[in-house]
């Protein structure tokens, strides 16, 4: 069989577009509707994804006055996405920073249990101080601080996830002895940023622990995502680029001892599908004149670290902008639009139009045909194992993607055309559930 | 129309006796199966209760040789429910001194969005150390500390719920304006257990937030239900003392300022119905027959701060237990425990056979008719505005709740025969929603 293409739906709101809310298709509140996001994952049901993806952040952007704002809590979310669907995974954005190993363990415990083994877990360390002035904390911790603390959240949870080991239950009605507790492993860990006593009060799940995954492409996150992560998002602008970036981490991810094919690249693709070319140019041409300047020039100065009034629309980004390892935070995202705008020559009008549709990611614009060329293209040519699918306008750029560039990719031998049986998450990745580190015998997992 | 009675369903594993798991009809597993937890919530519906609950505490019991253990995270297991029922409230326990209010309040913002307004939170400060120990602290917090960090916690996630007006959205398309950014108030709170800074980034909920239910009897817990509380569960052993805290709690909640008829006492009680009363006796007595003594010993000493092995089967308890005030935690557990040894004389093998099936909640055994009795009694005698109903075995005693005494409680006139409308949880409960604290004019939360 030819090697199957991994394909994710990022849903987000009424689409990554931040003015397609402005369409007169899209409802202003779809955002809180569980309805909107059973249409969306079913959708992506119909297109056999192998999983959808929910990003989040705890704290309210500085956006209500721009596009529709809050949101569902992710795991909530999926939750109720869980008993809506049947086949496709379901990953959740969580903080290491803003929570404690032992409440999010077993929410995705319990995830991966209701969804018959369909939970990940996008492990953000959340970069702002607006997060960190939600949790008593004055300003961000430093990035690095953020990644220690990242790595040892995850050897806790690690711990938690393996306390029980599968076969706990003896259910032996007769002499009145349920389970057998000299397999429960309390982890008895005393860390830096963390003191875990207990064992975790939920049982080994379907997939052992839920699918990790990463999206952070600085140094940190690129050491962090070898050495855990088994699928990373990630925005690249360009095939060499991306080529880059995938044989960078397939070799940290040997380099740590692990398979290289343990870990899968999705780059974060914005598909815009047109019956012509022209047809999606013209789609693409009607976003871009929706987005409000103002706002644009405000949040690229946000992220350029530039004092308000800075920029002006129709010059280049200035010449003196500091080194990315100047930067806390979001740092591959500062490199990723500086870059774009110098390579590409862009005035802030231009650029603010290029960030507008998937904030630094890739436009594939085109018929089915081109966009289904551009994903084999990358795919074959070593810069990709699957695409973060992010369409700019939702649902009915998710629509377009499963009706015309699906059928493309399964004509092509490139895409499932079914699920066909019940699969884990993990399975549906082709990765194996990972043994458990208290069993005797076993592999260590990291 | 005759004041209704309120019915909440608490469920739990495979019933609140100890040993119900050990019946031949009793699934091992189904603590972790969602489907046996969606049968539940439909059978509780079709009995047109108002709730149903979920007891918690991030921890895992010392129990797995003795009866099923873990569980799956309320607040997840509750959203899977919402999908799979339509009118019922879903109240979820959760910690006040193992969670921060940022992400609580957001989850349960979520929840109640996507259930339509029948989010509750049975709002615990969770006893003991093992918990302790699962979030970094050697022991656990004092008593009054515990209740001072809820109090604190509440005064917080109130502030967050009501940090969007209702009338935010504006979704001016040609102008670009998504929200009114003025009638959003960021909490700015600094206080002695926590600083959050900013507004919640879920929009105002169908309840405005979720009903608040308590369960704490102790002072402490009295005087916070008093305060904050719209239904709160309690255990009471006989008519009397149920009729004394009921006056009591309502004459609290008075002198705080607030209407008494805004807040439900439902004590919990155990049915066991049969189509005689000795067929009720008999069901009683096979539970009593699975309960493993050595366990329930051991279970008895640790509630009571006893050394083990210092209980006889056959004996009374000791006459010189210590007073409540010098016991940490599940205060009002102990003295009930003691209390019912002591009025009714009996041994330590009879006390565990009285608390192994409602861990010191009443039975009330008999007929259907004899059943629906004791609840018209205390419901029109001044002891209750409704029960918390904890069948002895799950599904079985749900069943025969809603099979056999409801008929009666509706043939009365006590309960309703249909939900009629969707309503939210607060609606069923006949209380009003709470005004936003921010916006000008309304009058103050608490």
């Amino acid at each position: 069989m030819t090697r199957q293409l991994h394909l994710n739906a990022f849903l987000m709101n009424t689409g990554h577009h931040e003015a397609s809310w402005r369409l007169p298709e899209s409802d202003p509140h779809a955002h809180v509707r569980l309805e909107h996001y059973v249409g969306l994952a079913r959708t992506a049901e119909r297109g056999t994804f192998d999983s959808l993806f929910l990003a989040d952040g705890p704290q309210l952007w500085n956006s209500v006055g721009q596009r529709p704002s809050g949101a569902l809590e992710p795991l909530t979310l999926l939750t109720a996405l869980a008993t809506a669907t049947r086949h496709i995974g379901l990953i959740a954005t969580a903080s290491t920073s803003y929570n404690s190993p032992y409440n999010l363990a077993r929410k995705f415990a319990s995830l991966d249990i209701i969804s018959g083994g369909r939970a990940g877990w996008n492990i953000v360390t959340t970069a702002g101080a607006d997060a960190a002035r939600n949790f008593g904390l004055a300003a961000e911790p430093a990035h690095a601080e953020r990644y220690a603390r990242a790595a040892e959240f995850l050897d806790v949870a690690l711990k938690l996830w393996d306390s029980w080991e599968d076969d706990v239950v003896v259910a032996d009605k007769a002499a009145g002895v349920w389970g057998d507790a000299a397999k429960i492993h309390p982890p008895r860990h005393r860390g830096t940023y963390f003191s875990v006593e207990g064992a975790l009060n939920v049982p080994r799940t379907p997939q052992g622990y839920p699918l990790l995954v990463q999206a952070g492409s600085s140094e940190d996150g690129k050491r962090f995502a070898a050495r855990y992560a088994e699928a990373v998002f990630t925005a690249q602008q360009t095939l060499q680029d991306a080529q880059a970036f995938y044989a960078d981490l397939k070799s940290r991810t040997a380099a740590a001892g692990r398979d290289p094919d343990g870990l899968k690249v999705l780059p974060g693709i914005v598909p815009v599908v047109g019956s012509t070319e022209a047809e999606a140019r013209a789609a693409e041409r009607v976003l871009e004149e929706h987005i409000v300047h103002r706002h644009g020039v405000a949040h690229l100065e946000g992220l350029l670290r530039l004092p308000p009034d800075t920029l002006e629309l129709d010059a280049p980004l200035p010449s003196d902008l500091p080194p990315e390892s100047a930067i806390e935070g979001a740092k591959s995202r500062y490199t990723l639009v500086v870059e774009l705008a110098r390579r590409e020559r862009l005035t802030v009008r231009q650029l603010i139009g290029r960030l507008g549709g998937g904030r630094g990611h890739l436009t594939f614009a085109g018929t089915p045909e081109q966009v289904a060329d551009a994903i084999e293209t990358w795919f074959t040519r070593g810069a990709a194992d699957g695409f973060n699918i992010m369409p700019a306008v939702l649902p009915s750029g998710l629509d377009a993607f499963v009706d015309h560039v699906v059928p493309v990719l399964r004509a092509r031998g490139l895409l499932r055309t079914e699920y066909g049986p019940r699969q884990t998450l993990r399975e549906r990745y082709g990765l194996p559930r990972p043994a458990n580190q208290y069993t005797a015998g076993a592999p260590a997992l990291v």
